[in-house]
């Protein structure tokens, strides 16, 4: 691609209005999500009814809350009314409609549909657009609210992108399932990373650290948004990131201190060889994506 | 009764002041609940100790927050203080001697004498009133800071007549109990219900879709709530909205598009005739209600 | 020391500044507090890997909440933005900092230092130094939003003294730990108290209800905190308050209603005898304290 060609691309994404399409696709993909997160022990064989003929109340509000996860999260740390999403008359009708689709369609259409990899991976790169679109209007919204509060214009943006990670526990609350030894925090996914990563290059943006044309960087967040979301639907690459975090928790959160701990100790023993912390943090990082 | 008359009763109703008689009747039953709201096991016999022996602080905490719990749970939703019912002090002194007397009394003469039946029906019914003047306030309160969002008016005016339900997850955690299986949205009661269909009805004379007198419909609210409230406790008629709920379930919730599925497969074996969703709703739903 | 030197010394101590120093000791101390709060059947041998190795994100975060979270809780009660504390780059640096050092530190030095009796203490005292100021400001501005709303004041300077106990169960859900029947409300610890007491002089010293100097109450609140924290330390008297507590329970919260109606039942069984709430209430207050 040309330079030009790439530039007028890069600034017709920038551009692009997220309704209808790109929020339906969000909707859908969070309402799927709601769907499929069932307690293991129900989820094992199928049950013989599903969640949402038994409970359509709390099936609605918690696909609501999901989709618009970020927006509740971020209003409730700037102080905004939580309940502002639900102003928006469109967008709520919109995402009831989705998970309406999702949940009740006839034969169980739409959503054997949006699990076909072809139409997955079309609805995934909406999403992904989308997500670049809701982390550039968070750290917008922030910049604006708090000019000088670099930490806090990361944090915004973030949830932002990746709200529906936070929103996860209390949403499976309102549902009636608990698990609290399993968040977004503890356990962060690749799209909260991702999204961490498009603030910070935001930010830099706002900043003057990046000279490069705002599409450029845009559109550079969307395809890495996109080409990643893409590689984990398709290779099942669940997170690039991992090999980076080894290597920081190795350097600066104690693996070498650890490590020189163990080589001041003159006879290492059987036991303290198994404990060698460095391993197990990759084991244990690496047994949890496979769970 | 001949119209005037009735016309009068209902004007005198709308401007009825809530406090102290309706307010104190409120926090009786509020009270009450959480003092008999404890641990399956700890209940099944009597317990040595009651809780509000060992944790005065917490069962006062606990009683507060749910007497005050539409309130609180409404102004978190509009981003106002949440702290906002403890500055009015003569709610807090009236609901602080209700709890006293309720849980403290010399031989649990007011616990007794409030569970006494015809002592019980005139609490309710002065509880139902109140619940009408709460849902009437908060339709009016968000009517007036989001005018065209009907979505927010209706929850605003469902969560302050049946706010209790809501908040009990969180009120329970304050008492050291903790039952996730369990909340409002999953297993609405009647009150939140009745609420949300007030609610509807208070926003449906603001937009001039009822031709009637505000009096008449605000008393039509309260008579609607203490009647079935009254049912609830003489005839143990819990919940007249379930038939509605399962004919709604069955049409739009699945119900139909299962059927028909069912009926697509050629030989329906007789597992699949025991996992009827209809009657599984239907069955499910009754037994909530009796447990 | 004769009176003006006392008065002197109160009138430096009231005039101190918390940062570096005073914030640096609550830092350290808050740090520790998340490092050693893990599950007992984690805790209960040295686990292989400790917590801030294998989540670092999770223990950073879980740490600063506890830093701030008299702040937090205090601005989300009076409809402030969460997000406040955020705002500070140099404390959330520090505290960083600290949290680091706590963490990471090699050969476990700072941990291990900061354990160390001497240094411990002196930690301890600077913290105290800095809860009062932490309470009065508390007090201050609760006072300036809600001058007459007493409640309001109290709460809020409750809070930011010992906001930390009421953050700690859901700090433990961001750890992945859940223990819902422990929480600051049921079992308060002596900080809280301590800190619901000094709320209460200083609402009283504003109300002109005390005639002492401001130093000197502000100077006997921070020795009251010192004094008891160092008997804590040292001696290991955690709560000089239960017998009051147990006198007022006896008295006002059913103990002595619970004897009369002991001594109206004719027969008293063994089984009754053993029930005496009055003996119950202590033996579980004192067990709790031993656990």
């Amino acid at each position: 691609m040309d330079p030009q060609t790439y530039m007028d691309v890069a600034t017709v994404v920038t551009k692009l209005k997220m309704y209808p399409y790109f929020d339906i696709a969000h909707y859908t993909l969070m309402c799927i999500a709601v769907r499929e997160d069932v307690l293991p022990q129900q989820g094992s064989s199928t049950p013989s009814v599903p969640f949402s003929r038994k409970h359509p109340l709390s099936s609605w509000l918690s696909s609501m809350l999901i989709c618009f996860a970020g927006s509740i999260i971020a209003n409730m740390l700037l102080g905004e009314p939580l309940i502002t999403p639900f102003k928006d008359h469109q967008s709520i009708l919109t995402a009831t409609a989705v998970w309406y689709l999702v949940n009740y369609s006839p034969f169980d259409l739409v959503y054997k549909l949006a699990k076909f990899l072809p139409v997955k991976l079309a609805i995934c790169v909406l999403k992904e657009t989308q997500r670049a679109h809701k982390v550039y209007h968070g750290v917008l919204v922030a910049a604006k609210l708090y000019p000088s509060s670099y930490l806090v214009i990361i944090m915004v943006g973030t949830l932002k992108g990746a709200g529906s990670g936070l929103m996860k526990n209390f949403d499976r609350l309102i549902r009636g399932i608990w698990i609290p030894g399993n968040n977004e925090i503890l356990q962060p996914s690749f799209a909260t990373k991702a999204s961490l990563v498009a603030s910070i290059v935001f930010l830099c943006e706002r900043l003057n650290l990046i000279a490069v044309p705002h599409p450029l960087i845009y559109f550079g967040i969307v395809l890495f948004f996109v080409y990643f979301k893409i590689s984990s639907v398709v290779l099942g690459i669940h997170d690039p990131f991992v090999p980076l975090e080894n290597l920081f928790c190795a350097i600066f959160c104690g693996g070498m201190w650890d490590a020189l701990r163990r080589a001041a100790s003159k006879e290492p023993t059987k036991e303290e060889e198994n404990k060698d912390p460095r391993n197990d943090v990759i084991k244990s990082k690496d047994e949890k994506k496979k769970d």
